[in-house]
């Protein structure tokens, strides 16, 4: 486990320096935009879908400087719609990742658009990326702009605020944490096998992983929303139970709740039969977001 | 002159119905979302961005056909940004296209995550548009990512809001009007100009159309918005004096304002002369926007 810990560390580093690359420097006009976009990036992310991007080009025999444009794509997505769910008009935090939330430093017309123009840039990143003989740019741009758009991430955000106050039925619960996290987490390695001309059984396979990754994901994240402290967490914690959500904790309790991400952390690893041993990184950052505990 | 009339209410059609046909019926989940996305994608837009990009690929010798999917990606990427303009921590406005903005209808939340999806969805257009010899996907999508990100459309809106109050320029003014509008319009122009594959000499002569085209347009935009109604323009007139918006009527008074967006759309002709014949409609359209009253 301590090898996972220095793998992850060492990948966040290169993560971090190849966004640095791509976003326009905090002096470039106009500078404020610059300095928000790179606030929100910066703050500290654990950059889990563009590590998740990077172990899965690996898995098809990919490189890293091939998926790395993809990669960033994933993480300037996931920013932009954090800094959007934290708006005033939708969850209302103050605190992300440890630090204050975009629109407490700059406001909220600059949060907005700084937002606004990381959605941008992730679909240019994805476009730079080189196409390969099984995948064009126009898949990549498509597998992004499916998943950014109203039937996944923001369909799933629309049907997690109009499920405030109410009892989803647990079909309900799983569309929106399909949308809010699974999709983008499964376009995350599908963007990165991509990059890796992967076959279609290993887009199948990765697929299959991302979704059951990507929904133990988001029960493990309502489940520390109850357990942890807003200090672990690096953002305000108990606020499901504060805007009456609907979370797998509230509609079949923890003891429950977790045997059910364990299922799907099985599920996950189950699809990775067909790499063999080309997806132990795959497998360990599975059993990792499983097993945290913030 | 009323063939132009006739040719646009035609265009507008067309438009209509692809983007009709492109967008998420109403009645897909999540409901209100496709709901509020439609209401300003249907508030009775004039459809200038997609027809000058069908009108491009008509210059270049391409079909609607193979245009219209980017056609209707500029429009989406215009209704988002008009969206995201309208709200209250930006522009705060009421009215657009003559009937209640999508936040006046849905709220804030709902309107935000709208502009948001419709932005996604115009990638996703972008990316279904067939490429062709002298074009790629990943070419098509990376002019219009590059338009909308921080460094142009975004990047305008900030310099406009931070403008307020101020007497800007004219060559941060010229900034503001090229991210705001220019860049968008002479996107659209090449994107109907590449889904035609469109050489570089053609490429060069629609950018510079474009540019010409977009800055007569923004200039002509606020002169309208000084000499005009609200009634008229279907938005709230009069709101740059209000909040004290540096604009070529402010800066340089209405004569020479007049004379500025003249000189600008007598290059976009220039421009075109290496159509010969071909490039009549787009003639048309950008004596139509100089000579516009609403």
């Amino acid at each position: 486990m301590s090898d996972l810990k220095e793998y992850l560390a060492e990948r966040c580093q290169t993560v971090d320096a190849a966004l640095d690359r791509l976003i326009p420097s905090a002096g470039t006009r106009p500078a404020t935009l610059h300095k928000a976009m790179r606030h929100s990036v910066f703050a500290g992310g654990k950059r889990l879908r563009p590590i998740l991007c990077l172990a899965a080009a690996e898995a098809c025999g990919g490189t890293m400087e091939n998926a790395i444009s993809n990669a960033c794509a994933t993480e300037c997505l996931h920013t932009y719609s954090l800094i959007h769910d934290d708006l005033p008009c939708m969850d209302d935090d103050d605190m992300r990742r440890g630090v204050p939330t975009c629109h407490k430093v700059y406001g909220e017309a600059m949060a907005l658009l700084a937002g606004d123009a990381l959605q941008a840039l992730a679909f240019e990143l994805v476009a730079k990326t080189p196409a390969t003989p099984n995948h064009t740019a126009a898949a990549m741009v498509l597998e992004l702009a499916r998943t950014a758009g109203s039937l996944h991430l923001v369909g799933g955000q629309v049907a997690d605020l109009e499920g405030e106050g109410q009892k989803l039925p647990l079909e309900d619960l799983r569309f929106v944490h399909e949308g809010k996290t699974a999709a983008l987490l499964t376009t995350s390695v599908k963007l990165g096998a991509m990059s890796a001309n992967a076959n279609a059984a290993q887009m199948q396979a990765l697929h299959d992983f991302g979704m059951a990754t990507g929904l133990a994901f988001q029960i493990i994240d309502d489940i520390l929303d109850v357990t942890q402290t807003s200090e672990k967490l690096g953002k305000s914690a108990g606020k499901d139970v504060a805007s009456e959500k609907s979370t797998y904790p509230a509609l079949m309790g923890l003891d429950a709740s977790r045997a059910e991400a364990q299922r799907l952390t099985e599920a996950a690893h189950r699809a990775l039969d067909v790499f063999g041993d080309q997806a132990t990184r795959l497998r360990q950052l599975a059993d990792h977001l499983l097993n945290r505990d913030y």
